[in-house]
């Protein structure tokens, strides 16, 4: 795995839960100040001003909005619930054209106790059932491959194998592969899957953040690129083989960055990305 | 996946960690008169009299020993480092040879920041020095492959198809698999690999507990069989139908259990044996 150095901050974009003490508007300032040309936009944060005015606030920043996060959670233990996670994903649907995110990120879900085969079938018929609505908002839905840790409750979709299949089952140019090195670093058949996954015209995204040792929380211990283990430029070396030329966006769950100045800390993305992604 | 349901503790094995603040006497003392068969000793247990003292008091109290846990722990950054795990090793075979273990069970290891095709390579090449030494005791080797959230520091092998493919290369009869439902109730080919496994001749061991929904501690917080999400009587299926016959081992970390009265503990692993295993 050989791959060339990240120069500038031109492939760079960051989720607003990267940098949680910050609201929108904060987000959009200091990312710009710094010179960042993509944000990626979690739901929550659009609820202070609605999608619409956060839209006009982004687009007046000329920042690049790569991805609205997140929809998914598909899986229910009735019809009823079902839909109303279609609904909501509909929802979240209109949100990302509103705000001009070209893709929602879908974190597939899982309902602990039920088969995960079961839920691997909700899930491909919940995506199945938004497609006309995501083709009519003209908005792509990127399914992101969990780590296998999160198999109980977030996603029973846990390698890029099985998300690499679900888009051969909906066979749809809206629905490709949103690739977190986080969830699959560990995974012996990820080099095939990633050329695969660029080969069928599935690969929508790609995220980075670093796996700490000892990682002490499941959920909000990730790292910042360079403190942990994971190649990330290997990674990256191998999305980009497989055709990828989008951003590069940053999400981590960090309770440990968190509780620090954001300003220090949006700085420490910026080095960690130019040196170790 | 239709399962027979457990009647009795015929098939019952205990891994002494599980009821960590007992020494192996006490284990042994307390397993027996529960009507318990099988133990499974961790090598911390053997420190206070020694693998011979530890293996008469074992053969007295006519338990069957499963496995000697643990071996492994094979990468290793220099030619020196791997030797020294190859000396461990060793060690842990004399061990089992000492207290009448048929296995060893190992944990290969992984180093933080080192490929994992290398670690991969070492733990393969670490496997095929130890052999000739196995052979001698007449001591087998279970590969275990642990859950992609310890691929950084404790094990390079995260899947049933890459021990059976470790397997297939080493191509020995001392050389098989541990299959843990904890480490690889998630995986997809889950049922494939054990089936392969099964008609290889690589399926030595199976180990139960449970997945905790929230896991609180990426270690020390297993579920008692029950209490969390696997489908255990399902995997236990796969295994007999891939021809396994041998012991189900109870293998907890819990640092919740570990807390309660350790008689208390006990009673709920029979009844969390008979009624979800």
């Amino acid at each position: 795995m050989s791959t060339a150095t990240l120069k500038d901050l031109s492939k760079l974009c960051i989720h607003t839960i990267t940098t949680k003490p910050w609201s929108l508007e904060q987000a959009i300032e200091k990312y710009s100040k710094k010179g960042i040309k993509g944000i990626s936009v979690w739901r929550q944060w659009l609820e202070e001003k609605g999608p619409v005015a956060s839209g006009k606030l982004l687009r007046e920043a000329g920042l690049d909005v790569v991805s609205l996060v997140r929809g998914g959670f598909f899986p229910g233990r009735s019809a009823e619930e079902r839909q109303k996670a279609v609904d909501e994903n509909k929802k979240a649907i209109d949100e990302a054209a509103a705000i001009g995110a070209p893709a929602v990120v879908l974190v597939c879900g899982a309902l602990p106790g039920q088969p995960l085969t079961e839920s691997r079938k909700q899930i491909t018929e919940g995506i199945a059932s938004i497609l006309n609505h995501a083709a009519n908002a003209s908005v792509k839905l990127s399914i992101e491959p969990l780590h296998p840790m999160y198999a109980d409750e977030r996603s029973a979709v846990n390698t890029v194998k099985q998300a690499n299949d679900i888009c051969d089952i909906l066979n749809s140019p809206l629905v490709g592969v949103a690739v977190d090195v986080y969830h699959v670093w560990w995974d012996p058949e990820l080099h095939r899957e990633i050329k695969r996954c660029g080969e069928s015209g599935y690969l929508f995204a790609f995220h980075i953040c670093d796996w700490m040792t000892p990682t002490k929380d499941l959920l909000n211990d990730r790292g910042l690129m360079g403190e942990g283990c994971i190649n990330i430029k290997g990674i990256r070396g191998w999305v980009e083989e497989a055709g990828f030329t989008g951003y590069n966006e940053v999400e981590i769950f960090s309770n440990r960055w968190w509780e620090k100045d954001q300003d220090e800390f949006l700085e420490a993305i910026v080095n960690g990305y130019l040196q170790h992604s």
